[in-house]
């Protein structure tokens, strides 16, 4: 049997704390035996959530106390700094100490991001750890790197997110030599802004990545890059819309399919298939997104989140794991850094 | 009766010209009686395609004669400099010589910004002519400002966008005291990239807008703002995702609702109401992108629009220039320059 893979659970995070994080785990080590979950968060509140399921195996769910919560609006740097016995901290530190393997959290992503290079470190020679969630397209999923870890990010941050999402792309999701694009408003070398116009001959000449030129916005959901490149401010925002607009499109036609007997007859026929599909389309169906980058795994999950989204997150560390995904990232990178000096 | 608006259309311009454009001009001149259309184009192949019509009011219809056509691919500079007998250069001309109130083109969008810029002018105090698309959204419309005419904008840039859409909201679309937001990563003040954090205090403190703070991608298919104001590059990602993303999920819904006999009867019955919603949500039913703060209008209408939309265009300059929009910009630039040197 491989090694049990110990990921930390922050049992505080999110709108759906304590019961979604606790539920999580418990589905995650009933689901797979090479799972250990340590749950941070004050003992009393966690236990008496475990205490609903009478029927997991107990010896791989741990509890670590810790009787501070950061919440949301809390201004990062300052909440990591405070509170030392939050569910958070606790649990980031024990990331850094390698008494876990990973950190999953729905809370703060502003405490999550802060905490994850403050308390677990970046690993040598990476710039800036990106955030990185899978988005749903047509053909299966794409890496959006970065969503919102550093806005404002230099060329060289770039180059680095394309790598370290392509290492990602091959051995967490499974795509051989995966297509490397950078979001960009035309398709042509010449096109967009100072950032992507000094990006784009970069990634050209980096060696080891499948780049295959620009993406415009119009493209993405079609899956036409696996690594979809782009700075933090403009991967929020295709994130973000890619929720609301799939919402709002579904509130429409949900409208629409009630302003007719004959529709709504339709509308009763077709809900299974209509659920299938959106389900396959629906962003939190895809686990949490990694912070690539640091000495050890962190996942950030949708404030949102219920315990299926959180459990693909503790998967998705299972994966990490075992593909050495972190030791990867570190000898590309330092080989890049190398290659530079040349 | 009012007096006629004359409108250039650009007989060559887009993926079906000149069929298209010069079928929007024939209905556009058939639907209303208070516009006249110039076409600008080969002489032979637009009489060619307006002869197809043999009932149209022939006196509301001129053609203008320009021999050379301006293609997508065509570096925008050099293009406006060496053709200038072209249907776009030749048509934005007459704008400049107030020979015509507006100009209206499916063709190279770089071209069109070029030129409004360099041949029709800005108008007194604007520092860059933003464009600015109508997006459908829940609500209605939205207006997206600027997607794609100045990257790497600055702030005072934005402040005027602000301004210049919501005197467009306001008198065009009829939305009274149009609210405005600046897209953001984050709700709160503090949040941002640098470009935000320093527009928002400025916006913040601009007289004569009702400025209602950040908004999130995500929240923008709600219509939670009328006014919607970001950088182009940022702006060119939102709608371009807009189309990509709903053409998408057509797809998806389709391909899930052909899976089962049940759920193919349902498609049956729902396909009207369906067809009517998505119509709806269709980026190119709303018209063109005016380019704002010009010495006349210009609309950029999509390379592939069909003549509904670019007929939709042509609608939307009779209502700029009965609404006198120019004339309200003009008066507000000022008045803020005005303020900003007290």
């Amino acid at each position: 049997m491989s090694e049990l893979v110990k990921v930390v659970v922050d049992a505080m995070g999110g709108d759906y704390a304590p019961q979604e994080p606790v539920k999580a785990a418990v589905e995650a080590v009933t689901e797979r035996k090479d799972i250990q979950v340590i749950l941070t968060g004050p003992e009393d509140e966690v236990h008496a959530q475990l205490a609903k399921y009478p029927d997991y195996p107990k010896d791989r769910i741990q509890v670590v106390p810790a009787t501070e919560v950061i919440q949301t609006a809390e201004p990062p740097v300052m909440a990591i700094q405070k509170k030392k016995d939050s569910s958070l901290v606790v649990g980031l530190k024990m990331v850094k100490r390698q008494e876990a393997d990973a950190f999953v959290s729905c809370g703060s992503t502003g405490a999550i991001l802060v905490g994850g290079q403050v308390l677990v470190g970046r690993l040598k020679g990476v710039e800036r750890p990106p955030l990185a969630p899978l988005i749903p397209t047509e053909k299966g999923v794409s890496l959006l790197i970065d969503c919102g870890a550093t806005v404002d990010a230099r060329s060289s941050h770039l180059v680095q997110f394309a790598k370290m999402g392509s290492i990602y792309m091959e051995n967490v999701v499974g795509i051989k030599n995966p297509k490397v694009a950078i979001v960009n408003i035309g398709a042509e070398e010449e096109k967009g802004n100072a950032l992507v116009k000094e990006t784009f001959p970069l990634l050209k000449a980096c060696p080891g990545i499948n780049f295959i030129g620009s993406i415009e916005a119009r493209d993405i959901p079609s899956g036409y890059a696996d690594v979809v490149v782009c700075e933090a401010f403009v991967g929020n925002v295709i994130l973000k819309l890619y929720e609301g607009l799939a919402g709002t499109l579904m509130k429409k036609i949900k409208g629409g399919l009630m302003s007719s007997f004959r529709s709504k007859l339709g509308a009763l026929l077709i809900k299974p298939a209509l659920k299938k599909t959106l389900k396959s389309f629906d962003v939190t169906e895809h686990g949490g997104a990694p912070l690539l980058g640091l000495k050890g795994l962190v996942v950030k999950c949708h404030g949102s989140a219920r315990s299926i989204e959180i459990k693909n997150g503790i998967f998705q560390c299972v994966q990490f794991k075992q593909q050495r995904i972190n030791e990867k990232i570190g000898e590309h990178i330092l080989e890049m850094a190398d290659t530079s000096k040349e």
